[in-house]
C-alpha cells in the first residue's frame, strides 16, 4: 500500500473500521468527556467560566489518556480541568493588545475586550495559579501524584516551553529573520507542549509507568505539530465564520507559518505525517488506543 | 509600663537587649541569608534575575521560619527562592500600563520600560510557573512537602488572596467608593498573604507541626499588615530616592492608604501593633524566634 493511499486510509479512519473493530462510538464518547469536563470546572472554579468554551481538546485527551491505562490511580478530570485553565490563560494573555491584540477568539470577543487589560491580565494569572491549587488540592490523598503532576504541567507551561515558544513567536513577528528550524521550534513549544502535558498528566491519573508516559509524550509532540500545522492551514483557507476566531490573520502579518514555508498541500500532508506517527506511538501501548488514535486522525486533518 | 512605652521599647529592640539575651548577630545573619537566597536564585532560576534586588524580605523569612524549627525536613531555600519569584512576577504585572502603569521600581526601571510590555507580560508568567516548578524539583523526594508547598503557594497567589486583593486595589483605584474594610481587604490579600505564605513554607520546610503552621500563617498576618501599613506612611513621608519608587503617588492618585484614612501618626501605631500582635504570636512557639521578631520590629518600625 503507498503512503499516499495509507495516510488517506487513515484520515478516513478506515484502516480499522469503526463499524467493525471499535467498541465504542467515538463522537458521542468525546461528547460525554466535554459534558464531564464542564461539569469538573464548574465544580473546580471559583465561579463560572466567562469565556467561550471551544473544543475542550486538551482535557478531553486527559481523560481519554487516563482511560488508556483504565484510570486506575485517580479520577483525571481535576487534571483535565487545571490543563484547560493554563490553555486558557495562554489565550487570554496572548491576545492582549501588547501581544497578538486579538478582538475575537472562538467566535466572541477576548476578555480584554469583553472587560478590559487589566482584568484580562489577573484572570490569566489566576487561571495559571489555580491549576496548580487544583492538583495539590484534588489529589492531596496522593502526594507522589500530586508532585509529578506539578512537576510536568509547570515544565510544559515554562520559560522553556509554553512561555518560550511565545517568546520566540514574538520574535519573529517583529520581524527578527525566521527559519523552517525557529518555526518548527515555536510550533513544538507554544502548541505541542501543552497537547504533550495532557497525555502525560492523564497517563499519570491512569496510574501508567514512566516508560509508558515517555510514548505518551512522544505521541502528544506528533500531535500537538499535526493540530499546529492544520491550524496554519485553516487559517489560510477557512472564513472567520468557520474559525471563530479572526482568518487570514497570518498571511496579513506576514506570519511565518507552515503554510507560507511550504505551501497549503505540503503542510497538510506534513500535518498527516505527524499525526500517523502519533497514533503509531499509541497503538505499541498495551490499552485499546482507538478513540486517542481517533482524536489523532481528527486533528490532524480537522476543517474546523 | 503603658502602651506606648512597650511599643517604644519593642520597636527599639530594647525588651530583650541585643547584647544581653540573644545569641547571634541578626543584621549580619540577615544579611548571610540575603547571600544565601541570592546563591540559590543563580542555582535555580533559568537566567540570573535582571530585575534589582530588594531587600529579599519574603525569602529571608522563609529561611527565619525553617531554622524556628530546626530546619528538621529539608533545605528551605529553593522555597525561599519560589516566594521570591511569585512575589516578582506581581511586581511586574502591577507595574505594568494596564494597572499601576509604573515607571521606576526598587531604583530601576521597571521590566516593561527596560525592555517592553510583552516581554514584562511573558517574564511575569514564566517567574510564576517557574516558582511552582522550583517546588516540584527541588523537594521531589519527599512528595508530601512537594503537595503542602504547592498547596500553600497556589492558595497565597490565587484569585482569593493576591489576585483578589490586586483586583480589588484596581477597582478602588478607578474610583469605586471604598470603606475602612475594603481597604483591609486589599492590604489582606495583596501583601499579607505573601507574608503569611512565606512563613508557613519555611515552617513545612522546617518540619513544623499543622498547628505550629496556623501560628505561623497568623502570624504572618499581622506582620504582613504591619508592612503594608508601613509602606504606606513611607509613601507619604519618604522621597523617591530613599523609596527606590516614585514617592508620593498614593496621595497623588488619591489612592485610599491608611495614612489617608487614619493619618500618619495613628497609622504608625496601628502597624507597631500589628508588629507586636505578630511578634507575641512567635514568642508562643517553643523555638527561638529572636530573629523573626527582629524582622518583625524593623518592619513594624521601618524607614525604607
Amino acid at each position: 500500500m503507498g503512503g499516499a493511499a495509507a495516510l488517506g486510509e487513515f484520515v478516513l479512519g478506515r484502516r480499522k473500521p469503526l463499524s467493525l473493530n471499535l467498541p465504542m462510538d467515538y463522537p458521542a464518547e468525546r461528547l460525554r468527556m466535554v459534558a464531564a469536563v464542564e461539569a469538573a470546572m464548574d465544580r473546580l472554579l471559583p465561579r463560572p467560566a466567562e469565556e467561550a468554551g471551544g473544543k475542550r481538546l486538551r482535557p478531553v485527551l486527559v481523560v481519554a489518556a487516563a482511560q488508556l491505562f483504565g484510570a486506575r490511580r485517580a479520577d483525571p478530570l481535576p487534571a483535565a480541568v487545571a490543563v484547560e485553565c493554563v490553555h486558557t490563560y495562554s489565550l487570554v494573555h496572548d491576545d492582549l493588545p501588547c501581544m497578538d491584540n486579538d478582538d475575537l477568539r472562538r467566535g466572541r470577543p477576548t476578555a480584554h475586550r469583553a472587560f478590559d487589560e487589566a482584568t484580562a491580565l489577573l484572570a490569566g494569572d489566576a487561571l495559571l495559579t489555580h491549576a496548580f491549587a487544583i492538583l495539590a488540592q484534588s489529589y492531596a490523598h496522593d502526594a507522589g501524584l500530586v508532585a509529578g503532576l506539578v512537576a510536568d504541567l509547570a515544565d510544559a507551561a515554562g520559560s522553556r516551553r509554553l512561555i518560550g515558544g511565545q517568546m520566540e513567536d514574538l520574535l519573529a513577528e517583529r520581524g527578527r529573520r525566521a527559519t523552517a528550524a525557529d518555526l518548527a521550534y515555536i510550533h513544538l513549544n507554544k502548541t505541542a507542549a501543552m497537547i504533550e502535558v495532557a497525555l502525560t498528566l492523564g497517563a499519570r491519573c491512569g496510574g501508567a509507568a514512566e516508560a509508558e508516559i515517555g510514548v505518551l509524550r512522544g505521541a502528544g509532540r506528533d500531535l500537538g505539530l499535526a493540530f499546529q500545522i492544520s491550524d496554519d492551514v485553516l487559517d489560510a483557507t477557512a472564513d472567520t465564520q468557520t474559525l471563530g476566531k479572526t482568518a487570514g490573520k497570518d498571511a496579513k502579518a506576514g506570519k511565518l507559518t507552515y503554510v507560507s514555508f511550504h505551501g497549503v498541500d505540503r503542510a497538510r500532508q506534513i500535518a498527516r505525517q505527524h499525526g500517523e506517527a502519533a497514533a503509531a506511538a499509541l497503538r505499541s501501548l498495551p490499552g485499546d488506543p482507538g478513540l486517542l488514535v481517533w482524536l489523532a486522525a481528527g486533528i490532524a486533518g480537522r476543517t474546523h
